[in-house]
């Protein structure tokens, strides 16, 4: 079981998957935690903690992965991020979870085969991995359960905040035609009710 | 008793005064919290975090005091500073401590009556106002200090971020005023002594 975090001071997206063999991959829950604009900082940050630790202790999952965090527009947004995926890493660490973090392009490669793909093209690509009869929203939970895939996919591996994305077929996108196969299935409705419930 | 925290993944400033009638401002400890910069992420954010634990369990402040985190030139730095930052205000909220944050020119105003201080003239007041034979070093650790007297000078007061530092005189100003006369004591050694321990 893998929880993958999407970190956020706005919106937190949280989703767990379970991975099994032939790189299938299952929804087991997703969510976005959220908190006011208008808290305290503390108290947003106290808030998405204690829901990080609410779904780390009802799934145990067997890793974290966290977005890894990287320069953007706004400084204020930056800071809230880092602040939250700070949160996440130190509440797997204590409780003894191994923790990894993906880039966004290390995520889109792996999800899509393209590191340089939109949004809209992972968010449709999770919900055909996992068999959704619609595209998980908001964006945040749907990116939140595209890192837990390509933690699954990429077998833990952490890879320079550099890598690559170019030329010759990756591990990555190999895995992408592999997984769009298996994909191929009915969609469960009850999946999506049950993302619909937590949001 | 207020605690400072100069907020830094390699460097992390902890320092505990103690507010006297007169503004006047006493030494409780102070020291560094540092982790190897070669550490998984996860690990060293764990390591600070459990020292602020360690440091607000033993001396259970009225009030911590967090440095507000900005933009800097490098985002790597940014990020770890205020992923520190956020562990530290999660850590005081959850004890239910209140917090505040402060910018360094709001610091710099409140110490030495100008927010265009350098850091040397901070570190040199924080030395005459704790009455300390010597400039409390890392800069890290005068810098906690300083966080911790600007709070007990500000009453808790959280201004905005652009708060100005022109014209006549400012509350600030006035209160260094009577500080610098208050500071003027005899040196303790002891002091000196175990901030150099705590280093």
């Amino acid at each position: 079981m893998i929880l993958g975090i999407d970190p956020g001071l706005t919106r937190c997206g949280i989703g767990v998957i379970e991975s099994l063999p032939g790189r299938r991959v299952r929804l087991v829950d997703v969510g976005v935690a959220t908190t006011p604009a208008g808290d305290p900082l503390e108290a947003r940050l106290v808030s998405v903690a204690d829901r990080i630790d609410e779904w780390l202790d009802a799934h145990q999952p067997d890793a974290v992965a966290v977005e890894r965090v990287f320069a953007q527009a706004n400084v204020r947004t930056i800071t809230g991020t880092a602040q939250v995926a700070g949160l996440a890493m130190v509440a797997a660490a204590r409780r003894g979870i191994p923790v990894a973090t993906h880039t966004p392009s290390e995520v889109k490669a792996a999800i899509t085969g393209s590191g340089r793909a939109e949004k809209p093209q992972v968010q449709e690509m999770v919900a055909r991995l996992l068999a959704l009869a619609e595209r998980p929203r908001p964006a945040d939970a749907a990116d939140a359960l595209a890192l837990a895939i390509c933690h699954a996919w990429r077998g833990g591996a952490t890879t320079p905040a550099s890598s690559p994305d170019r030329g010759a077929p990756t591990a990555a996108q190999r895995a992408w035609a592999q997984a769009e196969a298996a994909a191929r299935r009915p969609a469960r409705r009850l999946d999506v009710v049950r993302a619909g419930r937590l949001r």
